[in-house]
């Protein structure tokens, strides 16, 4: 497993913490080689029904427990390092990176609310997740309000701001549970406070503050916009968000004897500021300005840097040196993608199918397929809308839902299943096409996450969108990006485009788009984007009334 | 099982043709008491993948093989007699019922042109089954033409003849297997067949000639009409389907030496003149005027005899005397119920849920329905179109398809089951407003058929329409009403009604709407109308062009 190592060599560590488990990884500074990975699945996973004393959670919220965070330090990090044969006096930093918007509350020291002694059964005390989508009320008000009042900020949001976002998220604990609002003084993400964890400093991440936070030019929507949302939240950024920005790459402070104990490396290292995951991708896959980076897997986020300007409709956001610095970077995203493949094979995969495919040795991922790969363009008669976990470009609304147009008495499940490959890639399409309309071009996409390993996905994706498909030289590209930045905060390299060349991998023009294909895709995609008008814009507000039905039937 | 029988007593066979067997019961004219029944699944089923020498069939296709209705004759009679411990002399008449429109070309002698020799690979020269969907094509020019030229038959059929019908599936074969059509003498409902092969008389039932072949104030569609659709076809009335016509419940015919052989009953006895099943079902449940018959199987088909006549838009049909003798008999219908439950259970019940189900000892059916009893109206957050098989009221239009919207990564199979069930309540119910709105009350519902076992489906049934619900007495609804036809033919009862007063069955007013869970399924069901409307009535063709994808894709 592990290479052999040199008494010269330098290496850094990259954790990257997902939606599920976190996983280290050891990486040599030279060059970018990645010596060993391990990996630790949160004990808790998401709290999405109950809290760990059982408390019952109302529809579409999504927890997490930030202790389980920590026992990714203690036993994925020590396991990479022994896996790697690493010393660990090689080892010269630490970086990290996070699932955003990913926020919790806590006390003035970052100690989470959810810790406290009588808090426990308070589901407004836990880590909200990036996927919690209860807030969606208070993001419609946050955006009309900016829109009536024509804020600055939000055209850099493309119009809209997400209900996963820090504001939405904090408006709803004020409104629902003033106490732990009251309680909460620091409102914070958990990629800084996993980095506070680890250095004893808090630094707030210049990443999600842009992204995540409302932060552009300096400044974070008025006092007076927050009064005007709610007069109890006027004082939410100077009283519990407001903190010093660090750059990405920046260092944030030195290990300290607590963590090197926990992580078994060297106190004193460097300790790289915070990161999503999505972000720290690019520079993992030695991305160009113009090149869309999609990290794909239980969503997809898009990322990509461009020397143009654009307010590009549904964005996540642009940020001034939000990825690269010295260039404008671009976020959006697709709020369920793989988690839609994974809750179709969970809730309709039949038995007979189970047993053929434990018959081939596959997985039922694997054997669907290949039961799809052999379909041609349009022969399953369906479309889907991926909406199952909201939409969150070009739309921004979580409480749309998904959709399936179609089925026959002959549908079979590998139909459904190829449909929901394919409405993911019109969902990126349509994300594609918003930019280019923007007049930001997208030159290639470059392909990283989990769901690089089905072929079958990553054709429909360069045939839909027309477009060559690279794909990330790792497997572990957020922590491999995640220590490119630890190379960084250490000194070892001046900027993180320096690392890139150096450590950054990609496999250039994978997957090809053919043009039969694509010509027939342009068809399918024309209904596509007609039911996402339809269902999305406003000319048949079905699903959220049935949202509506739904919480009142549930109540 | 038997019951001790009299030696004064008297007993009709009725013989039931079902989608996918026959079934045969023996009844008391006395009283209508079902002595024993016995049923023979056909061994081609339906054919639509591929003809029995593997010849592949297109989309749409469902063929079935003549010889299979011989089989039922030859196995389930016996055996029903035989189970019922009737001596054959005291059985007095038999009678039958077929699915409808199932229609096949013949020699003038009755020879199926599937059984010559060189056309067993012509997927023409077979049994076109009801839900034969492939002829839609012809289907529209049939209904756009009369519309055009103002025929006056249309308005008896809501404004739309069906792609399942006799002109239709004939007008398919001319257009697509010449030679077929030529060698076709006769073109002929198997109702009629099958009464052909027991008595040796073709009669033409005044049933299917009203609803399914277009005969309405004794004329079919002019020369001039046909001729106009297709010169070909000019001849098709007068050449290949015009007949004399026989009334429901009058003798066809006396059993023949070789049907007697084959049935074990004696030869000569009254033979009635062929029903369909669900038209046969109306006396069996001793229904009256203003009571609408729902039978569920796998299809839905509604009957209403009734004082009024009205234009009923999307209704299948309106014949004079049609059902009862002096009143207008309606028809309408939904062309998947029982079939698009089946099929989600097929294609959409996980593994761990058969282990469940397993586990209790239920069948996926009544595991989903537990499941989903325990829900409130509209907690599941979905809403279907019951279309899988195509709209048969009052869209009609079989090039339609089914629909899901608002499903979230929360939805689980149970969820999507019961947005099932009640699709197909709201089908119903949109059927009910339009014979209201045409000013044809539905003062109650009656249903038969094998769904009735499903307490969960008839109580949203009574919910979603606002109606109580009776029950049909019997489980054999089709061939008691056979049965009772047949006593009618050998003149043990003056005409249908008074056979129905004595041996027609009925459980009053079972299950009765609750107020409040149909207040519930008024909001559900204007977001079913909207999107049924959206969908079916040309605002989105999606529907079309992706069944022209299809084709395409799969030619």
């Amino acid at each position: 497993m592990a290479e052999e190592t040199t008494a010269g060599e330098t290496y850094t560590v990259g954790v990257d913490f997902g939606t599920l488990s976190g996983r280290a990884v050891v990486v040599r500074v030279r060059d970018g080689a990645e010596l060993a990975s391990a990996e630790h699945a949160y004990p808790h996973a998401v709290l999405d029904r109950t809290l760990p004393d059982g408390t019952r959670l109302p529809p579409d919220w999504a927890l997490q427990v930030p202790s389980d965070y920590l026992d990714v330090l203690r036993t994925a990090v020590p396991e990479a390092l022994a896996r790697a044969g690493v010393r660990p006096e090689q080892v010269i930093g630490v970086g990290t990176d996070f699932t955003a918007c990913t926020v919790l509350p806590t006390l003035d020291d970052g100690t989470p609310l959810c810790d406290l002694p009588g808090l426990v059964d308070r589901p407004h005390a836990y880590v909200k997740l990036w996927r919690h989508h209860a807030a969606q009320g208070q993001a419609d008000r946050i955006n009309a309000l900016a829109a009536e009042l024509k804020e600055p900020w939000l055209e850099r949001y493309g119009g809209k701001i997400s209900s996963e976002w820090e504001f939405a998220k904090a408006l709803q604990v004020l409104e629902e549970d003033p106490e732990i609002y009251r309680r909460t003084e620091r409102w914070l993400e958990a990629a800084d406070w996993i980095v506070w964890r680890l250095c004893g400093t808090y630094v707030r991440n210049a990443c999600t503050a842009g992204y995540k936070g409302q932060y552009q030019n300096g400044l974070y929507p008025s006092r007076e916009y927050l009064a005007a949302l709610n007069p109890d939240f006027a004082d939410f950024v100077t009283g519990k968000l407001e903190h010093p920005i660090g750059q990405l790459g920046e260092c944030a402070g030195r290990l300290t004897a607590e963590a090197a104990a926990w992580t078994g490396l060297p106190e004193g290292i460097a300790v790289c500021v915070g990161n999503v995951d999505a972000h720290v991708t690019a520079p993992a896959a030695a991305v160009e300005p113009g090149q869309m980076v999609a990290i794909m897997g239980t969503s997809t986020c898009h990322v990509m840097s461009s020397d143009q300007y654009g307010t590009v409709p549904g964005m996540c956001g642009v940020v001034d040196g939000g990825i690269l610095p010295g260039a404008w970077g671009y976020e959006a995203g697709q709020s369920g993608v793989g988690d839609i493949f994974a809750w179709f094979v969970r809730t309709g995969f039949p038995a007979e199918y189970a047993a053929k495919a434990e018959a081939l040795g596959q997985n039922a991922h694997e054997y669907l397929t290949g039961l799809a790969a052999g379909q041609r363009v349009g022969e399953h008669g369906l479309i889907a809308l991926d909406w199952h976990s909201g939409n969150r470009s070009v739309l921004v609304d979580h409480d749309l839902s998904g959709v399936v147009v179609g089925q026959t008495l002959s549908t079979r499940p590998e139909d459904v299943y190829r449909a929901l490959l394919e409405a993911t890639a019109f969902g990126t399409r349509t994300i594609i096409d918003a930019f280019e309309a923007a007049e930001v071009p997208v030159r290639e996409l470059i392909i990283a996450g989990g769901l690089t390993k089905n072929a079958l996905l990553m054709q429909i994706y360069a045939d839909v969108t027309r477009r060559p498909l690279s794909i990330i030289g790792s497997t572990q590209g957020p922590a491999l990006g995640a220590a490119m930045h630890a190379a960084v905060a250490a000194g070892a390299y001046p900027g993180i485009r320096a690392a890139a060349g150096a450590m950054g991998k990609v496999h250039r023009r994978v997957h090809l788009p053919d043009l039969g294909r694509a010509a027939a895709y342009d068809r399918l995609y024309a209904e596509y984007r007609l039911l996402h008008d339809y269902f999305g814009r406003g000319a048949n507000d079905v699903m959220h009334r049935l949202r509506r039905i739904r919480a009142e039937a549930s109540a």
